[in-house]
């Protein structure tokens, strides 16, 4: 098979022809496949469940001395605070427990700058005439949404492979309306790259006009390999205090993926000084998180340790799915040109560049062929992807018989996506 | 013993001097004891600690064919959304089942009032030049902090036996500022007492020139009795229907005290129109709420009927705690007529009014004699009481020994409060 842009007219309508049949048999199976969201499978939470066996002793009620079954602790148990800062190699007097959602701790942290305004604020985000965020691209819908949602005017950052293009963030930085960052550090949605030193580096030291510039740290997939050994990973709050930054980040991350997506525990991370005036409202708010729950996961997991032991059991259900979309990606797509994408091992994504033009089309046939993706434009700053090319696969969920099934539909319909398009 | 009032001037004297020795006698003891908020006990919490049973069997798993430990399901599990229609005797499609705090609901509330706007808003409220909010009082400290601590004004509405002071009420909804009012309709905080029907009909009847004016209506007791049977209540949402106002009321509700504290199940239910509008601003900032731990709620509390007999177990701890203080109370401090309380049969709270002008001193004197309560002036907004006058007690915390002493401590430094002032 040669690539399609090497063929000529009579070629290219004779493919044409072939994949389109193929399309149309895949069609008539009428199936039902979701590679859409980065779920994780039944298998996996089988693989946990056990933790429900949890909690029925008394002593199991009690941790430090505290009922965790009644109101109190703000900021989370003692237990689980250390817990959290061993895996991200923090300090538990940086680390906040909240409950089962990360994406909440995040959007409570932009609402609370836009209501009140952070520590360094010289008034609350709503009364500014403008805030302006940036958002390295392709990135995450969620993320993107919540700072929209507020208003605000999304910038978009190009992804390289060391993270986001560092230059094009330090020149935007010198715009005082320019209040924030998005970053998934550690395997990045969907790209699944992880950040360079050096671009840590540059970020920690950015020297932004705005006094309450935040750095947004999504460590949603800081122990999530799949394939290969734990990498360790440096620690953000340590690295911007030590750029004289100290109070410049909010990490978050939580065991979604670790344990429940549903019903798993979160966190955020901060300067101890950030975290005393995030408490101050947040105690407006809540007068505690599930802290049952939070216990729950501090007799489940334990520790970083045993929690990456339990990572290499998620690692061998989800490594044979990605090796199938990239192997199918490489047998059936890799010989045409007509896409290329990334090759993770982490996280819960592979990102795939389809021939410009095409991504939205591609994904339109997918979804009548009953294979349900992330929409096109979903992983650019207001939907839209200006290329329109990046697709976003998420093999997490489905079994990988299933997954063998979708993968196949999603290369016809790159494949007659790229023939209409070359052929029009 | 005659009353305070009547005595003359050495009668009093010699009062004082023997309450003062009563007081250092009970100092000296070196108490620490808690009546400050509404904590259940160690044996409420033992009572249903049973409930870390459930969740064990695979088919427990799955409510409705939904896999409770994935994401998904914004609203809530269709089986808590029904349970907690059942025990609102609302619709499911009007209940919006969240995490472990209705606090947080209430918040998210108002914060997104201030943030989008509500419904009906003709812009969010941080666009208002100003806003107001009408706070029924004695009434929840935490309550009037929400709206305080978004700037709004707060304006202080008496309650009366059967509820806020509805033509304060109706004669403050004429101005268009005037954006909502805090209502604890059923056993109230601190009163106890119960909204009267022609209060609730005024409430749900109510013109106000804002059109977004919202009831919030926490509903935190609605099955909370400790004494006599369970007292039918009318659904809020039926009745402002009725009125034509279905969408100016908010209600909410959780399992707080029916199942722990930290760790149950909060609602809130509203019109259908105004949970689709809620739920578009909700799925901005989490995907889903924890179902694991509202399946094991619909497992373990099953409908009203059932829950009706857990809460009769509830009553059994609470009610010989109730009838502790208020036998004291009528024992020790009727007698001297120098303060009033409430009687009620459910909730949390009873409400005491000492002598004007020394409550702030019998609590300072509760304080240094070891024993914790409810700050001053703290069921008043803005913390401040401007009789000087009510005090909340909270007796559900200490086993009936603890709360004996408490109480009897309590009782003396109302005394010598009073006696100072009347002496002074």
């Amino acid at each position: 098979m040669s690539a399609y842009t090497e063929m000529n007219q009579e070629a290219l309508q004779s493919e044409y022809a072939r994949v389109s049949r193929e399309y149309a048999e895949l069609k008539a199976r009428g199936l039902k496949l979701n590679m859409a969201r980065g779920k994780p499978s039944k298998q996996q939470l089988d693989l946990v469940s056990d933790m429900f066996d949890l909690m029925q002793k008394p002593e199991d009620y009690v941790s430090d001395g505290i009922d965790v079954r009644n109101y109190g602790e703000l900021a989370g148990l003692p237990a689980a605070r250390r817990m959290f800062a061993d895996i991200l190699g923090c300090r538990p007097e940086q680390v906040f427990v909240g409950g089962n959602a990360s994406l909440q701790l995040m959007y409570d942290t932009i609402s609370k700058a836009y209501t009140h305004g952070l520590l360094r604020s010289p008034r609350p985000w709503c009364r500014e005439e403008k805030v302006k965020w940036l958002c390295p691209a392709p990135g995450y819908d969620r993320h993107f949404k919540v700072t929209e949602s507020f208003g605000f005017e999304l910038i978009t950052i190009a992804m390289t492979p060391d993270g986001p293009d560092m230059d094009a963030v330090e020149a935007a930085v010198a715009d005082p309306a320019v209040k924030g960052i998005w970053c998934v550090p550690k395997y990045s949605n969907p790209d699944g790259i992880i950040y360079s030193q050096e671009t840590i580096r540059r970020l920690a030291a950015l020297k932004p006009a705005a006094p309450d510039f935040t750095i947004m740290w999504d460590n949603a997939y800081c122990i999530h390999e799949f394939e290969g050994e734990y990498v360790e990973f440096p620690d953000m709050l340590a690295v911007c205090a030590q750029a004289g930054n100290p109070d410049m980040v909010f990490e978050f991350a939580s065991t979604s993926k670790v344990t429940l997506p549903g019903a798993g525990v979160s966190c955020f991370a901060c300067s101890e000084e950030n975290l005393a005036y995030m408490e101050k409202l947040l105690g407006v708010q809540i007068i505690s998180f599930d802290k049952v729950n939070q216990q729950r996961h501090v007799l489940y997991l334990k520790d970083k340790a045993h929690t990456l032991e339990l990572m290499k059991k998620h690692a061998a259900i989800l490594g044979p799915k990605f090796r199938c979309v990239v192997d199918a990606l490489d047998r059936e797509i890799a010989p045409l040109g007509i896409a290329n994408w990334s090759r993770p091992k982490g996280g819960y994504f592979i990102s795939l560049n389809a021939m410009t033009g095409t991504a939205k089309r591609a994904l339109e046939l997918c979804k009548e062929a009953g294979v349900t993706m992330t929409g096109d434009g979903a992983t650019f700053p207001y939907g839209k992807d200006p290329a329109d090319s990046n697709i976003r696969i998420a093999p997490s969920l489905p079994p990988v018989e299933e997954l063998e099934q979708a993968i196949a539909v999603l290369c016809v319909c790159l494949k007659l996506a790229a023939l209409e398009k070359l052929l029009a």
